[in-house]
């Protein structure tokens, strides 16, 4: 007899942890709602010509893709099949594939519908993704993406508005965080000044290890990566930016003023934190230049959060990009948008035990089942309990009151109704209390308010 | 350029379509857990090892296929790849499908997570899945499905909540309904009886004519089956079972009276309405012996609800089952399920027009945009509406009035706050209401008063 497994990488999610999930993406879903987005699905499978040669030559290969049903090998003569070459045979083979993203079946999405949507448009998007990767801790096969982007719109206070949604969803969860700012444009700038574009990454790079290796090593790491003295001179002030968001920025002015493109950076910052300055927000803001992630994607902003209580990558990331959907063949459209990290989330809260009581919907209220008798005087009652919304139920069997006690602790249901030959004499009702083992004897009224 | 499509038999949702799904799936999902019911998700993709072979051999066809990633043709002879035979290459080559129902991989969630789980488990699970049926219309390659067990109890009273949540969701949705029930051990019992057990399917489908043909019609039809007279003869109260449930259930135990089994399944469907007569069920119940869907799955009790005000076929069945989880050697699982249809439920819904105000969670009022002094005037504003839950936005652009507007009609947004020049200097909202045109002059209290 088979043993059942499930494919590595790929997760079964039990009843706790689905209440945890629904917690999660129902607070998103809130906020989301609560500035006007609205939830787009797509399909699973999309056609891989609509995947492929989207995420680099890896990421061909990391498409899981689906063999045609019907007969895989029309069209495929002898000599194809022998090569068997995996990636040239499922070109042949495989008519579609498991979305890799959210962002490629988006940008399909607003092509295939653009007469339909009116833009602005502010969608966001919680659907699975799935990605061939070797599977390890954190990181796995099928995970949860979820995506909000403003396509349509240039303005900044698109931006303001991102940040507003990611310090209300961070607000709620009660998980305190940073949220980090840089512009794609600066970046631009400083590259410009010192003359030295291709050299970005790794000057972020070394700048990021500030910190921990000193300012001593991190000139001699670009050193090492052939940025000439000059330019690494230049980059000292830079390097060494410190103090409050406005006292980078004033520094940034100063050093970038021969570049436009730096300048333009630093006054679209500007303009976002203080725009911001004029709503209430929680989180700490602060202007990271080491912030380079989706270097080659990003064109403006660029986002991340950070949780301030424990020690974990990035929690949410995002920026504002250009041509989200030219390679299907509709230009101009520009965007901004930002991804939670679900499974990162979770873990947050589960590490700081941050779930609010009553968020996970378990049952409330569990009434031993006695027999028919019992039944038959407690089916009107139960049903009164959960018009009044308690969550309720009635063991199905009268079996020993052990295993039925024995049920209501497993699944941790906080109260137990016991109506034996007296309760049910009396119209009253026994509840326990699981937690303290106390018991009273109330009135259905009563037991309804009791909740 | 590539022209973007989606997969035939695939569906994007926009976000109207989404609000709507929302709104169902959250109505189910809240009625589940007044029931006790846990939500749990599995994989997309299973072993096909534990999906070959479920289906019959139909369902091993139809089932999409994940070609192997890496090295595709490992394993595989130059003689078996030349056979190009679809079905054996994919034994090989592909190790993982897309689920095809839910009933499956939750038998396989339950034999490896049996240690976890305590019984009774009550679980409803709502995801898609995939089939590579001939797409045609409201017949999709990737659906919804919505499915509600209780595994490891035998007790009638799980049915009886059954029937309970199903009449509370539809009478939630504001859908009348009748649940049709029936028992598979009525069925046995009848061909028991007529001593045509082989014949049961030929006899319902005959029964189920009555109305349309008549009775003579139907006897003839059963004649053409082979049926010997005196079987038919037999048959007669039965065909035309008429009356109410108790009605039928008094012909029944006579007609089934040399039935064993027939008198169990009578007994047990006595036992389902006499429980059921204690609760507040709005949905019209009706024995109905033509009711005979998964035959050769259920065991007792059968169900199938149909919407009364429209045309459509059945928009929720299921029944109880011996057996769930024996193929993956755990025996002795038996349970009682349920599937609501997700997609007909839709198509009810948006043809009686049922959608409560409020349930599709769309922005409720809009900020016109004038520019840089009217946002920084705004931006406080707006951060005091959505704190009171109003689900707000503030237009990104001060681009023309006409097109703000546009803008809000396309959206369906039912309230625009217009605040210019005046409206600030007396530190006032003109409030637009874009159904009757009307405009008042209003401070933010009562702005959010009005909401």
């Amino acid at each position: 007899m088979q043993k059942p497994s499930i494919p590595k990488g790929t997760r079964d999610f039990s009843p706790e942890e689905m209440a945890k999930r629904n917690y999660i993406f129902n607070t998103i879903r809130e906020v989301f709602h609560l500035y006007g987005f609205q939830q787009i699905e797509t399909p699973a499978m999309e056609n891989l010509s609509t995947l492929m040669g989207k995420y680099g030559e890896e990421g061909d290969k990391l498409l899981f893709k689906i063999l045609n049903s019907g007969d895989c090998f029309a069209g495929i003569s002898d000599e194809e099949l022998m090569e068997k070459n995996p990636l040239r045979f499922a070109a042949k083979a495989c008519e579609k594939g498991l979305r890799y993203d959210l962002t490629v079946p988006f940008a399909r999405y607003v092509v295939q519908h653009r007469n339909e949507i009116s833009f602005p448009f502010k969608r966001y998007q919680i659907q699975p993704v799935w990605r061939a990767d070797r599977p390890q801790k954190g990181r796995y096969r099928e995970f949860y993406q979820c995506d909000g982007d403003v396509v349509g719109s240039d303005s900044l206070i698109n931006e303001v508005e991102l940040i507003q949604i990611m310090d209300e969803v961070f607000h709620r969860f009660g998980i305190r965080v940073c949220i980090k700012m840089n512009n794609r444009k600066i970046l631009s700038g400083i590259a410009e000044i010192i003359g030295e574009a291709d050299k970005i990454v790794d000057i972020t790079v070394a700048i990021d290890k500030l910190d921990k290796i000193g300012l001593d090593n991190v000139n001699e790491e670009l050193r090492s990566k052939g940025l000439p003295e000059e330019a690494i001179e230049r980059l000292q002030p830079i390097i060494m930016l410190q103090g409050s968001n406005q006292e980078k920025i004033a520094t940034l002015k100063e050093v970038l003023s021969a570049s436009e493109t730096g300048l333009k950076g630093v006054a679209e910052l500007d303009f976002i934190l203080e725009r911001i300055s004029h709503t209430p927000i929680r989180a700490e803001l602060e202007l990271d230049l080491t912030l380079a992630r989706g270097l080659n994607y990003y064109t403006g902003a660029i986002f991340e959060v950070k949780a301030l209580d424990v020690q974990i990558g990035s929690i949410t990331g995002g920026g504002r990009y250009d041509n989200l959907t030219g390679v299907f063949g509709m230009e101009g459209v520009s965007g901004v948008g930002f991804s939670f990290g679900a499974d990162r989330i979770f873990d947050v809260l589960n590490q700081l035990d941050l779930y609010p009581e009553g968020s996970l919907k378990t049952t409330q209220l569990l009434f031993v089942n006695f027999g028919q008798k019992e039944e038959i005087h407690l089916l009107p009652l139960i049903a009164k309990v959960r018009k009044a919304g308690i969550r309720t139920e009635l063991y199905p069997e009268s079996t020993k009151m052990k295993k039925q006690m024995g049920y209501a602790d497993a699944k941790k249901i906080p109260f137990v109704a016991i109506v034996g030959e007296n309760e049910m004499a009396e119209n009253k009702i026994n509840l326990k209390n699981m937690l303290t083992g106390e018991q009273t004897l109330v009135t259905i009224e009563e037991l309804i308010e009791r909740f």
